[in-house]
């Protein structure tokens, strides 16, 4: 696979390629970054060649990416996003859009589309993404990699473009549990609560009944294991009220219309861009958005968000599956499309309304595609978070 | 005075004023925000001719704006910053720089330099700011009004120019302890450790001889009226080792400019903006970082706030001076400026580094001029600190 492919996972143009600047956990791995972060000396594109016509080349690389080279890891490129990282597909149809190659005539997810698609096909070991409102988690559940998004704030987006500022976290996907948590050392701080135990594992229903069957079915071998590792035999639920994922998807929603267009609007008005389908529409809602929907949206919030995390606050760690079905085929309509990411949002509204870490694992296969089960924690437990991942892929066989 | 005056707090050219869109605790309240924030309609200067010229006007008001608006306070206008938020002063050669109405032969204090002249002259009760290395304290203390720092992350940036993202914050001024907390009540999210009390109150010697003994002794009966409501005639003193102060300027300075190169040295290498003093130089320096020097520096604050924030996990509250000598008089040279920035950011950067809320308490004069006291608590317990700097100020008797 070339850059000229159009299904290739990176971005047109030369190589964004650094060496390691030290030695570390990562020594002899290979990384690539999605294509908002800055390289010195390499345009970055944001997904939309009018972005890139109206902004300088880089004149340094984002802290991220300098972590992982001073960990030993090796950047070979910058990978595909969706336009403005604003959708949850992975197309992008300036640039193409990548193979998914677990699922070749399946979308590949995003918005960190390129980044999951080239650990798919192991082009490299580790890739950074970000994640607003799934675009990490979810193309690691169509992908069927490890995918970490983090707690809100605990890794640098400095040197990164912004979508949703109140959302947003820099991510990143693994070929394997280890190398989750190894790129986890380099670029987390300490958790927040020092040599925690989690546990208890609770199975949280509503996010179980929002899934198709068929996916549910698929990744509860995986949930059922690390019940069992960390349970041992005792079984815990808990459960939304009613419509919970409805209201959270709507709060996501109106929330992050109103942070896309303060964050972006002014370019978009300023430059009249040149979008693919569905990302303009999108754009237009976030720009005509009801100002009082979104202060009802943040009351809700924080009420939501003071909840969950006393749920948390002891340890316990919530599991469902990250997606509610396997990847859309490339030949669903826009229409489908929509029905898919309303659904799909509600669940990963939850760790984004509430700041929460959330691991996917990739546990299954619905008809030949992947599906991911999601392990989420309390704020500031990311690093205990990703040593149970790496616990679980032991328990499985999944890591070699 | 009006907005031609080169001495006023306010931007040049057309107010950005918009009325309450809500009712609250602000109710008949007007306030000012820093010229970093967007209001739809208008630029957003940054401080600097060439950065208005070569971005658009804004398309979306910034949600901190919104909140205030939805609280019931009145926004009359945007003020001054330094240039791209990147200095201590407050000058701004093209804007002029604001007038300190509290010593007018001296500098306001910056980057914030036009929100703290503002809400000094009592033009406006509240004002939005922000604060990377001490943009809201240091011109707090200087101007002799009440500054709020929160918590890294706690209240959103979205909508306004960034500097450092690893150390940025969204703070604001105001004329009374009571108006401080009621503007972090519609800013704020709900304190991480709910009902909290917080004590004891930890003289933090350090930064008490760090101070000239003018300012310390200025803001010493502030301290111990705080150290008799709080600690019930209990003294506790917590000791920083030698060097600690130079060593977290040290560690703040080369962090903070691999931040702001990252984040601004794209516009900067691009356009080749026209700076004034100081600001083109601290750029330059920023560009010219060596890396290993900030991979060293973010080791040291890992351990830095890991240890600061344990001290602080059980409600205690560090008091120091705000800033070790009151403002430099204007004509202060620049080398005399650099040795007090380096001076005072060893202090700013204990709670920069460490990502910890900082209340800046008027508390004394020195030779006519403000000096203030600052308190300082572990993350999300901002609505606690706000509470006691309020019962501060009543047993001061400085709130009416």
């Amino acid at each position: 696979m070339t850059a000229e492919d159009p299904a290739s996972a990176f971005v047109p143009g030369p190589r964004a390629a650094l060496a390691p600047t030290g030695r570390g956990p990562l020594d002899g791995t290979s990384f690539a970054a999605k294509d908002l972060f800055d390289v010195a000396g390499h345009p970055t594109t944001y997904g939309n060649p009018d972005w890139a016509r109206t902004h300088p080349v880089a004149a340094a690389t984002a802290p991220a990416i300098l972590a992982l080279l001073d960990a030993g890891s090796r950047l070979v490129g910058k990978t595909k996003t969706v336009e403005l990282a604003f959708g949850l597909t992975g197309e992008n149809i300036h640039h193409g859009t990548p193979l998914n190659p677990r699922a070749p005539d399946r979308f590949p997810g995003g918005s960190s589309c390129g980044s999951a698609a080239a650990v798919a096909a192991g082009t490299v070991d580790i890739a950074l993404g970000s994640d607003t409102g799934g675009s990490v988690r979810i193309p690691a559940s169509y992908c069927g990699v490890w995918g970490m998004r983090p707690s809100w704030g605990a890794v640098s987006l400095t040197g990164a473009r912004a979508l949703g500022p109140a959302f947003d976290t820099c991510g990143w996907f693994a070929r394997s549990a280890r190398l989750l948590r190894l790129a986890g050392e380099a670029l987390l701080p300490l958790d927040t609560v020092p040599d925690s135990t989690l546990g208890p594992v609770l199975k949280a229903q509503t996010a179980w009944i929002n899934a198709e069957p068929a996916t549910a079915a698929a990744v509860l071998p995986a949930f059922e294991a690390l019940e069992h590792l960390v349970n041992l035999g005792v079984a815990v639920r808990v459960e939304g009220y009613p419509g919970v994922l409805e209201r959270t998807f709507e709060a996501f929603r109106c929330i992050q219309a109103q942070e896309a267009w303060a964050t972006l609007g002014s370019w978009i008005a300023a430059t009249g861009p040149s979008f693919g389908p569905g990302v303009g529409e999108r754009f237009a809602a976030a720009r005509d958005m009801d100002p009082g929907k979104v202060a009802d949206a943040r009351r809700f919030r924080l009420r939501f968000a003071q909840r969950l995390r006393a749920v948390l606050a002891g340890g316990g760690v919530m599991a469902y599956p990250t997606s509610p079905i396997p990847a859309p085929l490339l030949s669903a309509t826009q229409a489908e499309q929509d029905a898919v990411r309303a659904r799909t949002m509600g669940v990963t509204a939850i760790a984004g309304l509430a700041g929460l870490p959330e691991v996917s694992i990739p546990a299954g296969l619905v008809d030949g595609a992947p599906v991911g089960l999601s392990l989420v924690a309390a704020p500031g437990r990311d690093r205990a978070l990703l040593a149970l991942a790496e616990r679980l892929s032991v328990e499985l066989g999944l890591d070699a």
